[in-house]
């Protein structure tokens, strides 16, 4: 048995689909019947393009258009007559297979582009070894995995998941993830909450120990992975699941109505979303808004800026597909871990630490103008709410607040309506903000805590680096301290307090943030009827003594085995 | 006329020597003379190796023997056999030109000690690249700048200062540092400080504007840079230095004397140090102890951890020479920005936030234990008080104060002495642990607040990044309530609160920190002298109510404009 981080809760056993980039070997061999070559070659190429259009399709069917996109690039990269004559002709010209040709010309190709130092190219020389890649494995008979068209149910077990593997893959057939990186908060576990696919993460070399085609079982909540179990060990998974299913269908019964404690006090559960089509796993779960709207996705994986209509359609999508109910929008959380090709942000030493988010935006003043007119224009369509990202001090609030502002003076002389009642909020996740609390609460609708960062800040410690894994904890008395400070600064100001990051839909901090007196729970769509399950069985007035108790505590180690102790 | 950051006080105006490290061109060529040729190769190598012997020279009666172990290393490489017996053969058989021929042989080298991918050869690389630019310019009668053999008095003007430029540079012939980057808190300011030598940095473009042997003229404190100043001009610097000297000369008169408030509260001013030859630049400002021994520069630009012996000595130099005055040494801060090659750190995403300092230290006890014996061993020389860095938790703070206690019993069984009195202290310079000040001032003798890097992580600004120096503000409101958060945490336990961050020696903050009540200030020494004035001049009790105004203020703008005026 192996242990890794618990990622996505859920019971999974089935067959292993093992995904490496593994080297593939091209040696140069004469060929005699060079038409035979030449066929073969073109047969290849025909393959990889109906593989490649089939996944468009797909693509195109569930994604936003930016995204089916890509494939489209990589389509022209097989239609570009040089590239394809080159290789025949070089096959023909040296009586070399096609393999070795093909490979001489791409080379060539990508030193061209690479020589062009520029970042755009840089994504052709990608697309390139992306499509030539798959040539290759048709050439030489290699299976291709595309995950957007499996055969039978798998379990994906890789390195890790990239966003567009998670898009393009066949959902219904995928029981489960195991990856070797990455911890609760990385993008592949924050994926598979989404999807309510169930994930193990940061088991290290299980692409190494797992063989394709081996049976393996596990446990997304507790991170337990078993190879090749026994019968008696798959009876045990299979009772798991059983439990796990029962659970959930009594989950079920709580759609509908209210997250309200036994004293009576009323919270909202909310969702965080990446895309328009996260809403479908949103309302599937009862979610009482969206609490958090991550726009930055709009903006990656792809060569330009979207453009104010683009922005426009999805925030509307949203909007209508919610209303009425609350949808919080953060506005662009560029920087950081999230790159942007086109915006040609200078490598940083510590991007955490760096240009991003508003800092980026009130520089940029364009790209925020334009988010903001798309956001304004959409807001008649729903419930629309404002939040800034990464705010550190008032200057910036209300610098953000100034351009929200000409941005509707815009609108009012172009005659183009917005909703008249948008609150504007601000995430409060920078250490100083918190600190600040007071001070800016005079000046929002509302906060919301951004545990991930502010974790990160508080402590020092970069949650992604393996390292120092265990100093990033959420019950450093420091951060649960913080938290106390904002909530109460801002019930002073009389506005709602809210948080977004991941410690909202944790089970053992929900206790604690409800006796703290959260106003607002945003978590992924699938925690959100345990959630509820759980506040429904706590009193909001027992619950602020229990925190009260926790502040008076010294250690993490303390609070932990104090709230275990406390719900045994 | 320029303007950059006034890194390091003082007026400075001459010869400009602008250090570039510009491509040098080697083009093959056929060569009749073949004698010659092995010759003139010859001989470049005999001069470089002199040029080495006499910086290795200077190097060890200046400076640690680890520095001058790096010219060793240089000069080893000259008396390569190999190196120079292929180079000379490949003259003769191929009758090419010395440069050419030394170029592929150094080319062939690099290569080689690359493909064994680890760090120790890796530095090789880096020897050989600076041995050979060495050869070649000597070779090519080009000018080899050797910062240690000044012929006259320069302002040295360059990209950026490394510190083992700064240390083996002729002090007495530099009038002053102009760089293209850098910030009031980055390497060459600091050392700039220590060295007192005017300083102006992060002029962009200074290594371009000025051609060799350009005058300019400079003030270090406003960050004003004139270039081929008109005599009106010169003239105008000249009254300035004077009026500086004038001053400097006032400030002379204040040593001996205590550091106390109009109303009679004492602090004391201590200094900021990094190697025992600093203690000179400190005694020369009646510094009245060290505040900050920053021991990471024992561990840095070596081959190998230094031994306990070293450190030990390193140690006893500097409590003897302060001796009765209280020596704080802060044990091992390297990661983060200061790399050390023999430890082999994984590269981390964000540096800042990673592994370093007490961290690293927890987890390598060997490196720990040996330091705090070698400061044990030490203690009895002086009066030693012992500072962890990077305290994040109070678990961290609990087992790093254990190993001590484990050291302190090895050294009992081994009969070995120690002091009985030694203080424990930790920074102060991770929000959490401003936040549970509370909590930790408990378990520990004194606090010292790290006023850089508490900036850094309160407002999420890495202060190198260029693109957000502005957010970067010790005036940002959130900073100033955790230090007094701290001080009064500190205060109602007994223990008393030190500050060894930049803002301890800034006239603007000297007021607000002393009406907040903090016990210590260290600085770099040349700022001891113009604290001491300020703070004769000030009213303890003034301060408070000083203090107590600027914490209700909501914007650093807010609170910088309030000191200005209060004290125009």
């Amino acid at each position: 048995m192996k242990i890794g981080t618990g990622a996505s809760p859920g019971i999974a056993f089935g067959k292993a689909l093992v995904i490496k980039n593994e080297e593939l070997v091209i040696e140069k061999k004469s060929i005699e019947n060079i038409e035979d070559e030449k066929k073969r070659f073109e047969r290849a190429v025909q393959e990889s393009k109906a593989q490649l259009l089939n996944i468009k399709e797909k693509a195109s069917k569930e994604l936003d258009e930016g995204k089916s996109a890509i494939f489209d690039a990589h389509i022209m990269v097989l239609e570009d007559p040089e590239l394809i004559s080159s290789t025949l002709s070089k096959v023909e010209s040296e009586g070399i297979n096609a393999e070795y040709a093909f490979k001489e010309v791409i080379e060539q190709f990508i030193a061209i582009f690479e020589a062009m130092d520029n970042e755009y190219m840089r994504e052709r020389v990608s697309d390139l070894k992306d499509v030539s890649g798959r040539v290759f494995r048709n050439l030489m008979g290699k299976k291709v995995i595309d995950l957007s068209v499996l055969d039978e149910e798998v379990i994906l077990v890789a390195e890790d998941l990239t966003p567009s593997e998670t898009v393009t893959m066949d959902k219904q057939k995928v029981l489960g993830f195991l990856t070797n990186i990455g911890g609760r908060t990385s993008h592949t576990a924050i994926m598979a909450r989404t999807l309510e696919i169930p994930a193990v993460v940061g088991l290290k070399d299980i692409t190494e120990v797992l063989k394709e085609g081996d049976i393996v079982a596990f446990n997304g909540e507790t991170g337990e992975v078993v190879i090749n179990p026994s019968e008696e060990e798959i009876n045990h998974y299979k009772e798991l699941k059983d439990k796990y299913d029962r659970e959930k269908k009594e989950l079920e019964n709580l759609k509908g109505q209210e997250s309200i404690t036994l004293d009576g006090r009323k919270v909202e559960l909310a969702g965080n979303i990446g895309t328009p089509n996260d809403i479908e796993g949103l309302l599937k779960n009862d979610a009482e808004g969206v609490g958090l709207y991550r726009t930055e996705f709009i903006y990656m994986d792809r060569d330009s800026l979207p453009t104010e209509d683009e922005q426009f359609e999805a925030y509307k999508k949203v909007l209508e597909a919610m209303s009425p109910k609350p949808v919080v929008i953060r506005t662009l959380d560029i920087g950081g871990d999230k790159e942007v090709s086109y915006l040609n942000i200078d490598k940083e030493m510590n991007p955490f630490l760096g240009y991003r988010a508003i800092r980026l935006c009130l520089e940029q003043r364009d790209i925020f103008e334009t988010q903001l007119r798309a956001l304004l224009r959409a807001s008649i369509y729903g419930n629309l709410k404002i939040m800034f990202p990464m705010i550190s001090s008032l200057e910036e609030l209300l610098e953000a607040k100034k351009v929200l502002e000409k941005v509707k003076k815009d609108l009012d002389n172009e005659g183009i309506k917005y909703a008249s009642n948008i609150e504007v909020g601000m995430m409060i996740e920078v250490p100083s903000a918190a600190i600040i609390s007071d001070i800016l609460a005079k000046h929002v609708d509302f906060f919301s805590i951004g545990t991930n960062d502010l974790i990160q800040y508080t402590t020092a410690v970069d949650r992604m680096n393996q390292k120092i894994r265990h100093l990033y904890n959420p019950f450093n008395p420091a951060v649960i301290r913080l938290i106390k400070m904002v909530i109460d600064n801002g019930h002073k100001e009389g506005i709602w307090v809210g948080m977004c990051g991941e410690m909202a839909g944790d089970k053992k901090m929900i206790p604690i943030l409800l006796g703290l007196g959260l106003d607002e729970f945003s978590m992924s769509p699938i925690s959100i009827l345990p959630a509820r399950k759980l506040i429904k069985s706590l009193s909001s007035e027992e619950m602020k003594k229990f925190a009260d108790k926790i502040l008076s505590m010294s250690t993490a180690e303390e609070i932990e085995k104090y709230i275990e102790n406390y719900f045994k």
